[in-house]
């Protein structure tokens, strides 16, 4: 290329983020033009989003502005909704323009997966975004304030049900039933009033997780007032209601749901051979037979030889993904070897509300308050990764 | 009378609090048995409610509980529902039982003035209580927190209408319309897509005001973006839009209904003679034909001579007319003069939010900071009147 190289990136979640911020410490202002794409001027931390949904933590802490982090004067940001990638045009289509790219970065994140369950669009809450966290929190609000205003109470108000036993749900569920006897009492509710359901389809809360560790975390919830429903798939969402496959029907004013993500749908519109909105990557990152394209976080697909089934979407991966898709960048526009991505488990640790959390570091399981000071510790090393010691200082969570 | 007299008093608003009070220090342990019956164990001051509901003061400041501010010692608390007065069998019916008296004092406080309006009870906020008004704040943050979650925009949930430009509808729409920026700011909104309507069906906003100070109000509410529509009577609530006599719908999917108020519908339902739900009382504020029945506050219906048209339903009035009626019951107890009751009115303030207010203290007229400067201590000096200095130190109004 006679000119310097343009380089797109598509997402400024946990893996756009990482991407931007190497970049622009490997490669110098005359060697790429770098741009950021992202729908808002912010960036959030998904996996933080269950605290301000259950409003146990204000949403303004679970996000940045991008310009606060990223040196804007290296990095070229452009505020718009990617609509579609023009592949053979080396183009990106946004809702206000189009950007032609030498190299693209596909991070734009995930969607929730309804598994074609009927009715959750319309009547479940399923996006894990700051906008989508702050109206579960008011909805949750609004119904513990109206419940005192029907002459006939309406019981299903104060019922709650997470459809999903996995991470997003268990945590969600652990800030909500932490903060239930304070919702009670600011609003004049009997504590016993208040009814909360997990429904998992699999046959156990947590798959993937220590059998141990499943088993606390389940009586932990129970003995603040959770009743989990495992092996119970639902069979559809209507208006205040779940039906689970039994047949039996749970009323309900507030319904989350859970259940998991799948990759994003700009992925299958651009026509890339992709697993429910997941391209399954080469080693090094890039889209099959495109080696202008490289895929990270939750849009890319990586197995698992060991157990022959995909990792996990999850923050840890995306922004271990972000660090090579940045190496390999830089090799190919100053010449050295590309890697292959190895991903490398540190830990998985799920809070559980207020100092309650279970988890693995290493080989050792966590419980109680020692994961919870672990948890801390995780989503404070990202914001240090990301910003360094001014973020934590900033946004970073005490463990103490 | 053999034993002591049975003295029952009904609402723990304004007027019974004050009467109880009274009574505990003008009558000893043994001349009078005092019972005090109220729906909730809390006392709260109903004209401090469209701070909590616009969201601008927590709820827990406008209410205390009741046992906080009277001698349980020297009163007897029932926690109950009145049903029913059988003024034959000097009885009143409860929720949960009945209780008989000798002397009964009526403080029930008002209900919402509908004029017949369809729809308003189904789908307008029309409560001024502390569960009304915790209801009106989330409704209004759910509306807000739902906003951007829309792929389609509905501007009617950024819509809100209230229904009456008398004291409580302008007090309510000063705070709200001061929180305005604010909740643009913590929900991502651009604060022109939020709108505010007053609208009346009298002749002018704050009838009855000076009318320099009502112009200095709506100037000021409307720099705020408030649009008032007077001379504009509502003909329908609906499901998300008031429909006005002229034919113009507006849909807002917050109507907050504040046209006023009437009596409390257990006095016609007791079968006393009485006028939108009013007793016009004797001179010293006994029932027309009962001398052992008074009637204090909203209940209670006085004609002010002078204009002739009745006094309206102020906490200043019941206050005074509380310590009237306790004075009365202590001559007819222990023997002595009974006083006919005149009304002195201090003064009338109406806060606009912020450090904004408008009003009328002796003959003087006060705006701004100076108004608002005075309302907080009239404020304050209900909370001295009912428990002394450690009720203001605890929660009073800072006026500085």
């Amino acid at each position: 290329m006679l000119n310097k190289p343009n380089i797109v990136i598509l997402g400024a979640g946990y893996g756009g983020m990482i991407t931007a911020s190497r970049l622009t410490k490997e490669l110098g202002h005359n060697e790429a033009a770098i741009t950021l794409v992202n729908k808002h001027d912010y960036h959030y931390q998904t996996t933080w989003l269950h605290e301000p949904a259950a409003g146990t933590m204000h949403p303004n802490r679970t996000r940045m502005p991008i310009k606060s982090v990223l040196d804007l004067n290296k990095i070229n940001f452009v505020q718009d909704v990617v609509v579609e990638i023009k592949r053979d045009e080396k183009k990106v289509i946004l809702e206000n323009g189009e950007l032609d790219y030498d190299y693209l970065v596909i991070g734009l994140g995930s969607e929730p997966e309804t598994f074609g369950v009927p009715g959750v669009q319309e009547y479940a809450f399923s996006k894990w975004t700051v906008n989508g966290a702050r109206e579960v929190k008011e909805h949750i609000e609004y119904m513990f304030a109206k419940y005192n205003n029907l002459a006939e109470k309406r019981d299903e108000l104060l019922t709650f049900v997470v459809a999903g036993a996995g991470f997003t749900g268990i945590e969600f569920i652990g800030e909500l039933s932490e903060r239930v006897p304070e919702l009670c009492d600011y609003y004049d509710i009997p504590r016993e009033k208040v009814k909360m359901y997990v429904i998992e389809a699999a046959p156990t809360a947590l798959p993937g997780f220590d059998p141990e560790l499943v088993e606390y975390a389940m009586n932990l919830l129970e003995s603040r007032g959770v009743e989990f429903k495992i092996n119970c798939p639902i069979k559809e969402v209507t208006k205040g209601a779940v039906h689970l496959a039994d047949g039996e029907e749970i009323k309900a004013e507030t319904i989350v749901w859970a259940t998991g993500v799948r990759g994003n749908s700009i992925i299958e519109k651009s026509g890339f051979e992709a697993m429910r909105g997941r391209i399954k990557v080469e080693p090094d990152l890039r889209a099959p037979g495109h080696d202008d394209v490289f895929v990270i976080g939750d849009c890319a697909l990586i197995i698992n030889e060991e157990i022959n089934r995909p990792y996990p979407p999850t923050a840890q991966i995306a922004m271990q993904m972000a660090a090579t898709c940045a190496h390999n960048l830089k090799a190919l526009i100053k010449g050295g070897e590309l890697q292959s991505f190895k991903p490398e488990i540190k830990g998985t640790v799920a809070s559980l509300g207020g100092k309650e959390a279970i988890g693995v570091v290493g080989s050792r399981k966590l419980f109680g308050s020692s994961a919870s000071f672990m948890k801390k510790m995780i989503d404070n090393r990202y914001l240090f990764l990301l910003g360094g010691p001014s973020l934590v200082m900033k946004k970073g969570k005490s463990p103490f």
